[in-house]
């Protein structure tokens, strides 16, 4: 199948990789064509000199870039998706955004023939390699039926939450709970440490009980190593964070521990902790906490 | 064996329960006689007039009541565990308390020749019935030894977790963590649910990833049966993190994700809302959010 992939960045070269060994052909363009470079030489990759061009020669397109203004911008911009797909078209953005932005996208695409899902995942870099991630699809079902099987080389575990927008919602409600986790273990682990307690021993408890969630295991356990390789960058978190905020703000939504982990992610950000992971969350504290040192010696 | 329990409450009753059917002595007493009523008639138990009196007759005194000043009140106050416990009694405290109070009552119990040990709990009310609660314990390892049986009578996972105060570190370690898990999955269930999304199909997916924990696993499929009957109350979870954020106060520890939790559990307690179990959460955010209803429509 021709397939447009835009956005080939730490997520979206690995799953334009994915669908190539699969058989099907690529065509690519990037907003910064040194990133193509690597491109040219490759059998199933075809670069095109704009987004356009791209759906110009594709049945399906998929975009992967940073934020709502981006998916805007490629789509419905200047030399974008819109202007150059044709019919029959499928649009899947698979990038973290707005919910009421891919409703936006969706409806005017809509008007031009051109279908469109929002299919924003979970499971980072690796998820992305392994074609291991959690898909979370917003859209019409029977798009959604169609476009299946190629999610299927991208993800594991591939789920259609409801009509266009859906998807961001679920990926909304993912950064918060995983958001606000990373915190919480965090403020935990910096307690014990300062409290002269075995912060290991203690999340070994803490595991086998009410407190016990991925993010304790396999972040808390990062944390207890000092291994603060991403992973998840902080930025992202704290790029997310501050989409779900604006659209709780629009429909007069409370989220309060989110919004203090957003504080906290502006901090890391704000700190040089950005690039790092967000088990890094737990410097912040450490930081934040060098007198309590002498108070618990 | 000799055994003491005071505090028979929703978690003391059975606790001492499940002590007495392995053919222990309970001797009990309680500030309200009327709680004693119904052990009267019970042959694995004897009623004394102080508490006093209970550790004269034991060679264990457990306690499990609600808050710091009690315990401080019924080990060290007039008639209190202190004035009648002789020399090589071993005090064991299950109750929920700070760190602090916990290290104050092992050293004035010291200098009588009294073992302490803090051995706060997790599992709630199920698993005080069902003996399979997880006991975090601070104290010396030598007396933990002498003490792990009557534990694993009433626990299914023990664990020395350090010196005295480290139980009730690590204790509250797990209200940070679960405290703050409450919110943040009620906020998420609360923004799937107001911006029209399937929030069970949301949670399912969820489960799949990165934000996979207990708490969304089981609050929040209760939040989603609107099974708000506790299970362990709001108002409990509100004194545990007033615990937690004194202890942190006092060490200059910043937690700003369980602060925010405390402030939500306090409003829970405010608005009627804390005799009902930690999900109602879920009805506080419904409570704050009743004008988004019609936004989503």
């Amino acid at each position: 199948m021709n397939i447009g992939f835009i956005g080939l960045g730490l997520m979206g070269a690995p799953m334009a990789s994915n669908l190539a060994k699969a058989g099907h052909t690529l065509h690519v363009w990037s907003r910064r064509p040194q990133a193509l470079a690597d491109y040219a030489k490759r059998p199933s990759y075809q670069i095109h000199p704009s987004a356009a061009a791209v759906a110009a020669a594709s049945e399906v397109v998929f975009v992967m870039v940073a934020d709502s203004p981006d998916v805007h911008q490629v789509i419905l911009g200047e030399g974008g998706v819109a202007e150059g797909g044709k019919p029959g078209l499928t649009v899947v953005d698979m990038s973290t955004i707005a919910p009421e932005t891919a409703r936006e996208v969706a409806a005017a695409l809509f008007e031009r023939g051109i279908d469109f899902l929002d299919a924003p995942v979970s499971g980072g870099e690796v998820g992305a390699i392994n074609a291991s991630l959690t898909i979370m699809v917003g859209g019409e079902e029977v798009v959604y039926e169609r476009i299946k099987p190629l999610f299927d080389l991208l993800g594991k575990s591939v789920t259609l939450i409801g009509a266009s927008g859906a998807g961001q919602v679920a990926k909304a409600c993912n950064q918060i709970i995983t958001g606000v986790g990373v915190c919480a273990v965090a403020e935990a682990i910096n307690f014990a440490h300062k409290t002269g307690v075995d912060a290991e021993r203690m999340r070994e408890v803490l595991m086998g009980g009410f407190a016990a969630s991925r993010i304790l295991d396999m972040h808390g356990q990062r944390m207890l190593e000092r291994n603060f390789v991403p992973g998840f960058k902080a930025w992202m978190h704290q790029k997310d964070l501050g989409i779900v905020m604006d659209a709780a703000h629009a429909q007069y939504l409370t989220l309060p521990t989110a919004a203090a982990a957003l504080q906290l992610y502006n901090a890391m950000v704000g700190s040089d902790l950005g690039d790092e992971d967000t088990t890094a969350m737990l410097k912040l504290f450490e930081q934040m906490s060098t007198a309590a040192e002498g108070a618990s010696a």
